[in-house]
């Protein structure tokens, strides 16, 4: 039987287990990067697992998502980030020379090798043929201090590619925007997207990282396109072709699923506010006055879009009402830009041109006004993600973006009459690494500077007999980690301070909740009740210790996104589903509940007694956890566990 | 008698009094602009006197501070002012279009007028041959609404420059910096400089702006160059040659001071924390490890002054530990810079890039970690401005700090041997002014769009016959309006909302004020007591709107800067001088006093007896008011003074 693309990879990585959906397998890891936001905890998680230095071959620690500098925390995390790397033998990307993912797929990025990032958009090393992993900061410390990945199979999903795009007006960004509609932000959890079909020689590197970036919108493991020549192409203009293998499925490959997807049918798409997958044409929805459109992100960033949206803007200006902020992905782009004109162009259209980082996409400055619409080339649309509750955040190609700042409302961009210059990647990148500094030998005496605001990784006490919390909270579907846990300039500066941080857990949500919390805290902990695909969104697993520190015992759901559920195991947190969907209607917030004979539970059937001590009737809750999470539970987590 | 050029322009705007020291003369005034920190409160103010339309030839509302956009706020108040300038028939220019100061100087500033601005830079014009003076809001408002604006004569003091600078390596910075040192923040009060000498022909327009920018750092009311062939030259490259009109002072003109300045004996300077003249040679202090570089703000961002930057930065690399952070001021610069490779340049270096903006001048973003320096081609180094307590913050020329970017310390750029090439302003500017909307006929149905976080003008009671209030605080010479209302990306948002911003008042001083205060309204109000030059620094009225909002009476000083104490009277606030400077020593924060006859005393002599109820004794205070000042006291400020 033939082999598809991951099990190819998985086979060449495999430690332990077996390459059968939904069975633990044990993988090595070739790569692990990290961001700012996320790579704080997860590098004092690396320290006080007290490993000397990194065991992977590749170790990035980038700065892409706190650089506004508010005030001293951002300046003291980027420093303690440097000689964090510095000490432990990783690459550090200084601030400025751009957002992560973009970075890591032009100079590190490689066909077949397996990276884990401590962010949800990994999966656009997928691009370049690379399985790549969005996990929690503690599983990335782990990684890199020598452990095993482990993860359950997933399903991998073969998606066909036919025919061609309709260029210059249809993009990569149309493709992921309609398989958001087709197949909901809960259309990839437990799964991995393949791409295959003649399709995908239609799209070079940098388009299919826009498709596998955003896969992390619909839940999925991670996506991945072949390895080909234009794959090598991509790697030759950046002086990497001796990087390339080729990487394909095999003719009589297996997949779990087939989606079939006509390029040539794909229309210029929007999803509207407020999730990635309330997806429709824009011709649909025309006419709208827009306040505000952002350009950039991770999802669109390349060379490639950044220059037709420059041809958009030459020679026209932004509407009168209309503010544009166009944030370049690299230092690489935006020096290649700067370098031909391009930037000229932009600044000359009425342009405001942000830092190489993810800016506005995470919050970090670039906030809406009141009510306002936004139009953005990005990723997430969630609830108040842009930093302004009340606005309208809607998501579109980078082109329709341009079209869109120029006549002020939501339009299709093949109906204005604008001519666009079709543009492609260039043979050549721009290649200069000054920005990135890469490790050196003898590093044991280099002092790790922290700030006042950085604080150590708190850690939960070991699971008790039994559990006799209070329900803190009831949620619907599609909690995401935004909601949990709040980006944006105001809470971001706190990633590196748990006990400060723990203040804004759902802060957006209900604010009593940190005080409530803590107040529980003395007598037993918490429980939170969520719906569907809890913790979608974020890979940070700010969202797990948060809660933890704030004495948060246990989450029932009905069910978890994948990301999420690892971050809550890794801190202890106990994620637990209804057996009967039903028993969800009759909690409330405010009931008692004791969790019986939890340990036994565990490692007996995982099946356990609920009592709700409030109305006096007892359910059944049930968890899935593989071996090595039984024991991660057990003990508290992953970082007590590691440290035995 | 021959006439300098203060006495000139005033004599040709005159409308009252007389043109002698002392005396309170009343200008037309031909020009008014805004930025938007200071902008919200001066148009809501503008829109409660009640007028339909501008009555100033031209007025210009700039947005340079409030551009993070951390959340809705930014947002609203631009679109507010925008808005507000369609309505009432000014200027509008957009985020992004760059640092009031610099764009005037470029498209708007005019020999021979008077321009007056909310921002204590305004001075940036003398560099036009223009009389341009910082001022309140309010004071804005009511020009704008058709009133004289109102001052008393300040001395005319000419600085005479000989020779030439040592060229490429000591600027104009490098000048402003020696006076600094020679005649420090207090030796400006009262006082315009007029530069004359045969020095000034070594000195382009934007040069001079540079020392007349920073001229508001001696704490004079103004300084002013000549207009000749070079302002023409520089008139000519804006496409406005037909705006140039020259001037100078007669050959016998008479000044109440000559101060002597060999330009050809001025090294690179460097002022250290945290003080603008607390200046030696960089040589004298170098060595010292530098962690952050900016360069730019509306002090040094020429297009001559970046181009020269970048010919540094060219084929060098910033060093390891370091950050450098530029904002180019204006979008012309910018694009002029795009256009020509030069901010590739500067990204190739490492160079982070910031949007023409105030920015890390007003601690909006790029705040220093810990304890760390930062070099900055800026005008201020108050304790904390940059948003960092513990930071410590140096000014230098942006040829020092671009070199000290790549070196990594604190040096003299003649001893590094790097090659710079001498660069001049152009022949020829870019001009583009699609961020300019320009006032348009018939708005009256315009309406006016004001978020949740504009409030209105709080205005104060009407004098009492006695004030019996507590001393809230005490303090020392030279207090900032920095310190009275700090500035930087977590207050400034508020600055059009007064209940809000007031909870910061004197925060870095005492973080109990505004609480006390608050309680103190309840019995009576506050009084503070302050030592020499109280209110030096930025124009920002807010420092005394909050105070009032939150019950201030009075404020006795040994002396007062020249902007702040206006702003006290425009509010209803008395500043009161002390009679004998050893009552200083004597009242104690706490103390309660009785100012008697207070509306007597004002219409009066003007001298003040005042209990001390807590010691026991009684001591003399004097205000030194003007006929108009007195009215605008006893009517409770000057809005409801306007208003009748």
């Amino acid at each position: 039987m033939g082999k598809n693309i991951v099990q190819k990879i998985f086979e060449a990585h495999k430690i332990s287990g077996e390459i059968k959906e939904g069975s633990l397998v044990g993988l090595k890891v070739d790569q692990v990067y990290t961001q700012d936001a996320t790579g704080t905890m997860a590098w004092l998680e690396f320290e006080a697992i007290g490993i000397d230095r990194v065991k992977v071959p590749l170790a990035v620690s980038y700065v892409d998502h706190n650089m506004l500098q508010s005030n001293f925390m951002n300046a003291d995390d980027h420093l303690f980030l440097q000689t964090a790397a510095q000490r432990f033998g990783a690459y550090f990307s200084k601030p400025g020379n751009g957002i992560c993912h973009q970075v890591h797929l032009e100079r590190f990025a490689l066909p077949g090798k397996i990276a884990l990032g401590t962010d949800s958009h990994t999966p656009t090393g997928g691009g370049m043929g690379m399985i790549a992993i969005g996990v929690g900061g503690l599983e990335a410390a782990t990684v890199m201090a020598g452990a095993a990945f482990e993860i359950n199979m997933p399903k991998v999903v073969r998606i066909n590619l036919r025919g061609r795009l309709q260029r210059p007006w249809v993009t990569a960004m149309d493709v992921i925007l309609t398989l958001l509609k087709m197949l909901t932000v809960k259309g990839g959890v437990g799964k991995i997207f393949e791409y295959g079909g003649d399709g995908v020689k239609d799209l070079n590197v940098t388009e299919r990282a826009t498709i596998t970036n955003m896969g992390a919108e619909l839940g999925a493991t991670t996506s991945i396109f072949p390895s080909d020549e234009k794959t090598l192409a991509y790697l030759k203009a950046q002086g990497r072709e001796k990087d390339w293998v080729e990487i394909k499925a095999d003719d009589d490959a297996e997949y779990a699923e087939i989606i079939e997807l006509n390029l040539s049918a794909i229309e210029p798409m929007i999803a509207q506010p407020h999730s990635p997958d309330n997806v429709v044409t824009i011709r649909e929805i025309s006419g709208k006055k827009v306040n505000q459109v952002c350009i950039g992100s991770c999802t669109n960033s390349s060379y490639q879009a950044m220059k037709t949206v420059a041809s958009i803007l030459r020679g026209n200006t932004v509407a009168e009402w209309v503010n544009l902020l166009i944030n370049p992905g690299s230092k690489q782009v935006y020096e290649m830009l700067s370098r031909e004109g391009l930037i000229a162009d932009m600044i000359s259209a009425g342009a405001r041109i942000l830092e190489a980082s993810c800016g506005p996409c995470i919050g970090m400055g670039g906030a809406p006004g009141s009510g306002h619409v936004s139009i953005r080339s990005y990723n997430r649309n969630f609830h108040g993600r842009s930093g302004t509750k009340d606005a309208y955040v809607y998501l579109a190609s980078p082109i329709a973006c341009a079209v869109m700042a120029i006549k002020g409302e939501i339009i299709d961009p093949r109906d204005v009459g604008i001519r666009i210059d079709e543009t492609r990647e260039p043979d050549k990148f721009l290649i200069n690494d000054n920005l990135i500094i890469p490790p050196k030998p003898n590093t044991k005496d280099i002092k790790i500077i922290k700030g006042p605001n950085i604080k150590e990784v708190p850690v939960k006490e070991p699971l008790k007999k039994n559990i006799d919390a209070e329900v803190l909270l009831k949620l619907g579907n599609n909690i995401t980690t935004d909601d949990i846990m709040p980006a944006g300039s105001k809470v971001l500066p706190f990633r590196s301070n748990i006990p400060a941080i723990s203040e804004f857990v759902f802060e957006n949500i209900d604010r009593t909740f940190s005080k409530r919390a803590m107040e529980a805290k003395e007598s037993g902990g918490g429980i939170i009740i969520g719906g569907e695909n809890y913790g979608q969104g974020s890979s940070r697993e700010h969202a797990a210790i948060a809660p933890m520190y704030l004495g948060l015992q246990a989450v029932i759901a009905k069910s978890f996104a994948r990301i999420h559920r690892a971050n809550l195991i890794n801190f202890g947190v106990l994620p637990l589903l209804f057996k009967s969907e039903s028993d969800y209607d009759k909690i409330e917030q405010g009931h008692r509940l004791l969790i019986r004979d939890v340990i036994i539970s565990i490692k007996g059937e995982q099946n356990f007694k609920v009592d709700n001590i409030t109305k006096g009737y007892t359910f059944e809750v049930i968890s899935n956890l593989n071996d090595r999470e039984k024991e991660l539970i057990l003990k508290g987590g992953l970082l007590p566990y590691v440290r035995r």
